[in-house]
C-alpha cells in the first residue's frame, strides 16, 4: 500500500522548527498503516530534516548557535557567493543534517521515541514556501 | 512481506560501537528475504547510527576523539544545559549522523560492503538501555 | 515491485561530482513505477552520497575546500594512520555525510527539487572502482 503526498510549510524564519505535528496530519492516511515506513523528502537545497530533543525550545536555539559557528557564513574562501553570504552555509549545513528520514510506522502511529520530534531546519534568511514530499508504504 | 522488530542494546559505555551482528541476528527473518532493505531506527536523541570501517577499533577510537572536538561539551554559549555538559554535545552528534540506516538485502544478506559495519553510537556519559526499532520490508 | 541492481562509478578524483544521470539512466526501471522510493547504498567506507545544488561547480567546490578544513587529515591525535594521511579523515567525512539515500519516484521520475542533484563525494586521494547498490520500490 503506497500513499505519497506533498507538505507545504510556510514561510518559516532561519531556525530549527518542531513540526512533528505537521508530518503527522498532513498524511492523516498514516492511522491506516498496520507497519510501514513514512519518507519525508525536503526538495530544497537549504533546508534540511532531521530527529531531535521534542521539548526543550533550548535545544532547537543551540542547534542553530552550533552550526552557524561551526559552517562559517561569508567565508572568503568560498567561491559561490552571488546569492549572498548565507547561501554557501546553507548549502552545506543541508547536506551535514540531510534532506530525508525514515521514520517506522506500527499500528497506524509513527513510532518515535519519547523524546523524539521532527525538525525543519530553514539556513537561508530570505526564507520562501518549502515543500516535503511524504511517502508512505506499509501494509 | 514486512517485518517490524525492536532490537534492545544493553549499556554499552559512551563510544563508537561496532553492532553489525546485533542488527543481523536480532531479526533472524532477513534470512527470508530475497531482495529488500533493513531499516534500524534508534530511538532516542543522544545515540546515533552509523555505517563505516569495520576491522580497525583504531578507527572508532578516532571518531569518539574528533566529535568530541568538533562537538564542545560544556560550550559555554549553550543555553539548554540542565542535564549536564554531555547532553546538548550528544543531541548535536545524533543529527550530524543521524539516527536511521538504511541497508539492501539481496539472497537473505545484507549487501555491506566487504568493508562496511554498523556503528551503534552512544553520545551520554551515564547511558541505559536503547532500542532501535528494525523494520523490514521486501519478497 | 522490486528492482535492485550495481551502478559501478570508475575512478572520479577526490572531489564532489554530480551523478544525478548515472543514478537515473543506470536503472532504467525508474520509469515503471508510478509510486515509489528509489535507495542507493554506497557500499564504501571512504566515499559519501548526498543530495545539494545541481548547477554550480562553485558549490561543489567548496563542498571539498569545507569538508577539508573541517575535517583535519593527518591530525596528530588519530591513531589510524597506517593506510595514510586521508584515511581516517575520509571515513570521518563518509558518516558526516551519509552513504545512503531515499528518493521519492512519481509517474516514472524522481522526485527532486528543482535544485537538487546527486553528488557523489569521493575522499580518498588513490581512487578506484566504486559500487552503489540500488533498490527501487514501488507500485
Amino acid at each position: 500500500m503506497w500513499v505519497q503526498k506533498d507538505i507545504t510549510i510556510n514561510n518559516k524564519i532561519r531556525a530549527f522548527h518542531l513540526i512533528t505535528d505537521d508530518i503527522v496530519k498532513s498524511p492523516p492516511e498514516i492511522k491506516n498503516f498496520n507497519i510501514g515506513v513514512l519518507q519525508p523528502f525536503m526538495r530544497h537545497a537549504s533546508v534540511s530534516l532531521t530527529i531531535n530533543e521534542n521539548t526543550e525550545d533550548r535545544v532547537r536555539n543551540d542547534f542553530e548557535y552550533h552550526f552557524n559557528k561551526m559552517v562559517t557564513e561569508g567565508n572568503q574562501y568560498y567561491i559561490d557567493t552571488i546569492e549572498g553570504e548565507d547561501d554557501m552555509s546553507a548549502h552545506l549545513k543541508t547536506s551535514m543534517l540531510g534532506n530525508s528520514l525514515s521514520i517506522p510506522i506500527n499500528s497506524g502511529n509513527l513510532k518515535l521515541g519519547m523524546w523524539q520530534g521532527v525538525y525543519f531546519c530553514e539556513h537561508r534568511n530570505d526564507v520562501s514556501e518549502r515543500i516535503i514530499k511524504a511517502t508512505i508504504n506499509g501494509e
